[in-house]
């Protein structure tokens, strides 16, 4: 049977978690967003003050897969977690390295406190759904993501308010 | 004309924090949901490493609302802000206020480099959504949150990992 093993990621580590970042867009059908190179990631995951956080999840010692998340926080209930990015390559599904991912975010969660583990999911994903379903996820039905960016960002940031 | 004013919260504005918070959670039909207290607020937001940073809106020198935020990341885009709340008490509301808070979180945000920010809206505040569509905010339409809380969470960080 394979050994499932699951570490935390290390600055050598960011060429993967590169290509593990593009094999998961390209499932989301959105190959073409990801800008991000090697050099911020780098930046961003591994140094003084870290963005995000990320495990490793490994078949018989090689990496498969990862689990990306950082800290959120809610104002109702304290400090929380958001996974980012969870992937197995497609070679390595059904070994429950994805689980094994996911049970290690929920016990860092755990050890921190966290009230919340959370993440977004795509509405037609419904493989994810399920298995995030198994595990006793729910969907939070009444809320929905606005996202401001590129010129309308911009303009709100440096425009003139009127009251209003 | 009433004169807005924005500043960067400080540890003596956590009652008023607290009160803000449970005023916008009892405008979202929610307020038995909010179990944070102000020791928590203080030692999460105003500690070493803080886990969010707030704006307080004033009017004439009063403060009348927040925008509470913290940085998230986007491994398709890099760094980016979440604004977790934004409320702007009834009394002082159609002064511009809300909208001057968000246009300082949008500044904070081109200042750090962000590609992205973004928040959540609850589906029938219709007012909101309005506004934050007036100003070029955008749905994520096929995205939806999932959360894992409770005896869930628990249950997955402790349990033992089957495969598949």
């Amino acid at each position: 049977m394979p050994i499932v093993n699951i570490r935390a990621a290390v600055a050598a580590d960011v060429p993967l978690i590169l290509q593990l970042i593009r094999g998961l867009a390209a499932y989301e059908r959105a190959p073409q967003e990801v800008i991000i190179s090697e050099e911020q990631l780098l930046q961003d995951g591994f140094g003084d003050r870290p963005l995000y956080e990320c495990l490793i999840g490994e078949v018989d010692g090689q990496p498969v897969g990862m689990a990306l998340f950082f800290p959120i926080y809610s104002t109702w209930k304290g400090a929380s977690i958001h996974l980012e990015d969870l992937f197995v390559m497609p070679s390595a599904r059904g070994l429950g390295v994805g689980k094994a991912l996911l049970k290690q975010v929920a016990a860092i969660a755990r050890e921190r406190s966290c009230a919340r583990l959370q993440w977004d999911v795509l509405d037609w994903n419904q493989p994810a759904i399920d298995f995030y379903h198994s595990l006793g996820a729910k969907f939070l039905d009444e809320w929905r993501i606005m996202r401001l960016t590129g010129e309308a960002l911009t303009t709100l940031a440096t425009g003139v308010v009127h009251a209003g």
